[in-house]
């Protein structure tokens, strides 16, 4: 191991997809937050990288150590501590995942509702601002996260909002919880992060429908949303991912634009909503409608939805796949979804669709031959053309996935190289030797 | 004027209440963020003090000259900027004060929920993390802004979330929106922020509840909230507080710990709502409801509330009154309280309390003649051992008005001197020379 920044990955095209290993030099697995200060430190002094490791299950190749260095896995690191359940409150460690969180807390009558899928840390999921499809309901890691414990990048021990502080809100001073959260691992590892819990709803319904275009999806949810339904799901797939789901599932949802829905609440607030949002959806010409009550049907019905990557994949055996990660104003949803399939169908791509349609975010699951170059070529191409026309349409380049090492040039031209720049200074504050998570983001 | 942060306003006492008035040396009225940004790129070259005005409604002396300077007053750049209906957003400049935006969106079915009182600026509000009565059912400003257009100390012109962009979530990069939120004008002036909007909902209920128990009140609260119940206001008022609004509304309160409660939704949701908090709040002997469905009675019963400055005022005519700010976890509202309480009685000082309970934010709101140097210190050691209370519960010393002059040393204990290092290296970052409202936060 050579000095700071001095190794990059060669191997490592400029907004690849599958970053060929990049395996670090040592991998430490400290067991206390001193422990990770006095590893840092030695880092530090030795200009060695540091890439923190939760559970690995990010999208962006937030974890591959392109310089090489120091692979900090937090995994032992895995007490909940402090269920607050009269405060809506729990502090975790960094090797908790949020299923573990939310088998802990069954007895509780509380849980944590962010869901990204994958059984990500949540140390991890607030260092890469996670979401997912409760998001809609409960909003994402930035509006959940109450604390951090971080370790810089020189072994300093920082509490975001203060020392055990887990105040519903608070207006003191500088909100250094939201600058790590979301900072993917470039300004500091998460030891430590207090979370906000919700009651677990009396009753759950979901609901299928389907719709005649993307535009009488859209539509549809942009009215249950202004009439204040306080919908806790509601999942776009396209045609060419429902295909994909009844083949994977021995299905048999009409091939058409699908929205996928969960009501949380009362017995009696869950009638409402119902009533409400299928007056709305037929309106908009919503059909064969599937309602489910009990947990069991519920999830044969979401089965469908939860498998998507997995029915994606299997539409090419041998294949890999790459999401996409765009997120517009609702309004825009429409236009950039149909022009995206056309551009898929132009360039003899696969991509099925599903997104989290009531924050106007979506994926298109890029099913491509990792060995065909020209193959993936034309994916990236793609996936650059997707990006500009989010952001020429009021969007992101990422709504939830992050920066990690493919969207850089992205994020400049999503931000303007002024903003850049500010970033790039408080990155320079706080980690002034470009040691954590060097290549990533920035 | 001369030369950087060479003239400290010596007539300021640390932690004082009623700052002496400290003008700046010049006030400007910019009509555009080209003119803001010019005359920043001025007080730059020249090293002067930069000090943002909204409309000074804030309550911690953010606004004083404390070094002297330039004022930039930003009243006449008041235009409501592209209202998108479908997309629950909309974008102002900073002239645009929450009645003012309300009272534009009046025929558009939406509304801007966050209501901290006084008839703020938008853009003030952001810069200072402004919350209220409705917090606790629609987030604060850190959770309601998408993007800010920021002037920074050089005059370089920023988009925090990048130009025109309005997603309704994003992972791009550093969240430098909420880094500028609360930052209570000392890292840059914000020209222009973008909001989340609401639907109108198709009904409001009101209720005020009497306990007879500090212990009570908050248990209602904690049991409403766990029950689900989406609750839009949920306001504590002690019974010195609500003895005042008596005499100042000719009113027939219960002189008793008091809830003051408003629910949004739809008719037969209400009705749920209204029923389960009811149970919860007999089960917990509240007493004597009043219940308002139509808006003139709804106003008259908050009137009670919306007062309780003035009630607390004309408790002692010729007085002036400060405000203190402390938030705890919900479960340490009873102690707290409790404490205070007997901390003024044992001090001879006038304090009615009034808080957002569900967020464990509440107010002291010190009656006091500003002659009487041992009374106002007496409110001050009063309001360290309050804060100090609270702090020591968990809590923050600053729930939504700021650190602003007073509460620096306060900020100081409570994020520990290595946070406060990196909040001060962030400040260096953005504004090297100090000229961005100096002398307030850090």
């Amino acid at each position: 191991i050579t000095a700071c920044a001095e190794i990059p990955c060669v191997s490592q095209p400029k907004g690849f997809f599958f970053p060929s290993c990049c395996p670090p030099d040592v991998v430490v697995w400290p067991r206390s937050v001193e422990e990770v200060s006095a590893l840092a430190k030695i880092c530090h002094h030795h200009c060695l990288p540091i890439i923190p490791f939760g559970t690995g299950t990010g999208l962006e190749g937030g974890v591959g150590a392109v310089e090489g260095g120091v692979c900090f896995s937090l995994r032992n690191m895995d007490r909940v501590l402090d269920v607050h359940q009269e405060d809506f409150d729990v502090t975790v460690e960094p090797g908790v995942t949020r299923k573990a969180l939310n088998s802990y807390l069954r007895d509780t009558g509380l849980w944590f509702p962010v869901d990204p899928g994958a059984d990500a840390s949540l140390c991890g999921m607030a260092a890469t601002s996670a979401s997912g499809t409760n998001a809609v309901r409960y909003g994402t890691m930035r509006e959940n996260v109450l604390n951090l414990e971080v370790v810089l990048a020189d072994g300093t021990i920082i509490h975001t909002a203060g020392r055990g502080r887990r105040t519903r809100k608070t207006s003191a001073g500088y909100n250094l919880t939201n600058l790590f959260v979301g900072s993917e691992g470039t300004l500091g590892l998460i030891t430590k992060t207090t979370l906000r819990l919700y009651g677990v709803p009396e009753a759950m319904v979901s609901a299928v429908c389907t719709f005649p275009s993307v535009q009488a999806a859209v539509d549809s949810t942009v009215q249950v949303l202004q009439a204040g339904v306080p919908i806790a799901r509601i999942e776009f797939l396209d045609d060419v991912m429902i295909d994909a789901c009844n083949r994977f599932n021995s299905l048999s949802y009409p091939v058409a634009p699908t929205l996928f829905l969960e009501f949380h609440g009362s017995e009696k607030s869950l009638e409402e909503q119902v009533t409400v949002t299928e007056e709305i959806t037929r309106d908009n010409s919503g059909s064969d409608f599937n309602w489910a009550r009990d947990a069991e049907t519920r999830g044969r019905l979401w089965k469908a939805r939860h498998d998507a990557w997995y029915a994606a994949l299997a539409l090419r055996p041998g294949c890999k796949a790459y999401s996409t990660d765009v997120c517009v104003p609702l309004s825009h949803l429409p236009q950039i979804i149909v022009e995206t399939k056309e551009d898929l169908v132009l360039n003899r791509l696969t991509g099925p669709i599903a997104g989290h349609v009531g924050d106007g975010n979506f994926h298109c699951i890029m099913v491509m031959d990792p060995n065909d170059q020209d193959e993936v070529t034309r994916v990236q191409e793609f996936t650059e053309r997707l990006a500009r026309r989010a952001l020429a349409l009021d969007g992101t380049c990422t709504g939830e996935h992050g920066v990690g090492l493919g969207k850089r040039a992205l994020l400049r031209e999503e931000m303007g190289p002024m903003a850049i720049e500010v970033m790039q200074g408080l990155k320079a504050t706080l980690d002034p030797k470009n040691l954590m998570n060097p290549g990533k983001v920035l």
